[in-house]
């Protein structure tokens, strides 16, 4: 048996939780399922939901780094709100980039833009995150257990469900359902208006996952179905069990999430190459 | 809001996880509540089944080490069998004890036996711990899911319920009713003998902790049980989710249990102190 050692750092984003590995010179192996499974493993590895990998981009472009990312089951993940802002500040430490300044990370779903922001708090950074433009498909009245639902599509699709105080809402029983009424499936938001001006609470379930801590997808959607219903401004706090975030609905169609960061630990993992 | 960095190392022991602070001039705080569940959070922290503090003890004592653990929930643990392999690998990667060489660690429950020996693997080693004399409190009928059940002191309490293949046991259902059905809780272990001769097969249910891959005193008291009701001989395999531990039964009534230790990562922790 041979070990291999990985430096990486642990964070977190709103109990999201991602090991990141900044092998900024691309010199290591590639990132491969058994890697991720390996770090992830919440009792032979480190733990987290996912691994994250980034390199500095090959040749003369204006990103600032490549997003790799695998989840704890070793599966491919194309994007991921909370992972782009644990990513940043692993960068931001290593001093890759800077506080205050714009800049791009290459994803498998094409580039985002990114600001961090430094809090008072020393772990804790606040990251912005270009999340593209939101597509809504008009009301969709087929489910009648809020006072309304919309169906938008943030790269993935989510069916935003207005309705009461989501700590009411039986979630474990209708999630499943609502998650399995369209082909392919959908993310599901329980959302209510509150509890103050431009804010909206909310729990998600999540496709494939179940009822999560939070979901930077499904918060950018239930926002923009406030908007739309007139509930709410273009700048929202979304309340969810995880913590807060906030949404930014600009005038171009595009919608920007910021969040927190925690940064928890950093490692030197010990991975068995077999 | 201020931060304390914590250094710790991570290690398993079949799947049971710890993270150890080797505080050996007893210089760091003491182990709360807090700072365990703050380090143990899977989410939000390293995540493991129990932070472990050891320093040297005061005074001119034999023992090489002290072993304070607590668990994930913050509560205070006497013995851990896999916590104390896990220790000893710390102290051998620190060089504060030496392989082939017996050496003691003074826990809650009392002094312990330990010796070390490295195996083939690089981040393996094998411990054998002295898990001290069992006491058996004669057959206990009070409940009715197995075969029979016994009572067995290892330091921390045990129930023993001899049933069929523990994979078909609902451990999640009876073991909260098990742990809780005596003052102070205690630990459950479902057992059934096989599949090859001197060997049983185990899951277990951890006071305080829920089901976990493996437990030591758990074996332990599990072997007891068996050889007690003359079901195998005094050298004992015990199959668990998280891997094999072997019990031998001593003729002076004393208990030793040996199994692997694996190191995982070496960290250090960010942990608010507030």
């Amino acid at each position: 048996m041979t070990v291999r050692t990985l430096p990486v750092t642990k964070h977190h984003g709103l109990g999201n939780d991602f090991c990141v590995w900044l092998d900024l010179d691309g010199a290591g192996s590639p990132l491969t399922p058994g890697l991720a499974r390996a770090v992830c493993d919440r009792h032979r590895g480190i733990g987290a939901d996912g691994l994250i990998r980034a390199t500095r981009p090959d040749g003369p472009e204006e990103a600032a780094l490549t997003f790799d990312l695998r989840n704890a089951d070793g599966s491919a993940a194309e994007m991921s709100g909370n992972g782009l802002r644990c990513l940043a500040q692993a960068a931001f430490d290593a001093g890759v980039i800077a506080a205050g300044q714009p800049f791009v990370v290459l994803t498998a779903a094409g580039p985002r833009g990114l600001m961090l922001r430094v809090t008072e708090a020393p772990t804790i950074v606040w990251v912005s995150v270009d999340m593209g433009v939101a597509r809504t498909h008009g009301d969709d009245e087929r489910c009648n257990v809020g006072h309304g639902t919309l169906t938008v599509d943030m790269g993935n699709p989510h069916l935003v469900v207005a309705g009461p105080d989501p700590a009411t809402v039986a979630v474990g029983e209708l999630g499943p359902s609502l998650e399995t009424s369209v082909p392919g499936g959908q993310n599901v938001e329980f959302v209510t208006l509150g509890p103050g001006r431009d804010e909206i609470t909310m729990r998600v379930w999540e496709r494939g996952a179940g009822e999560t801590l939070a979901c930077g997808t499904g918060a950018c959607a239930a926002a923009v179905a406030f908007h739309r219903w007139g509930r709410v401004g273009p700048r929202v706090t979304v309340h969810q069990p995880g913590g807060d975030a906030d949404v930014e609905l600009r005038d171009d169609g595009t919608v920007a999430l910021s969040g927190p960061s925690q940064r928890i630990a950093t490692c030197v993992v010990e991975v068995d190459d077999r």
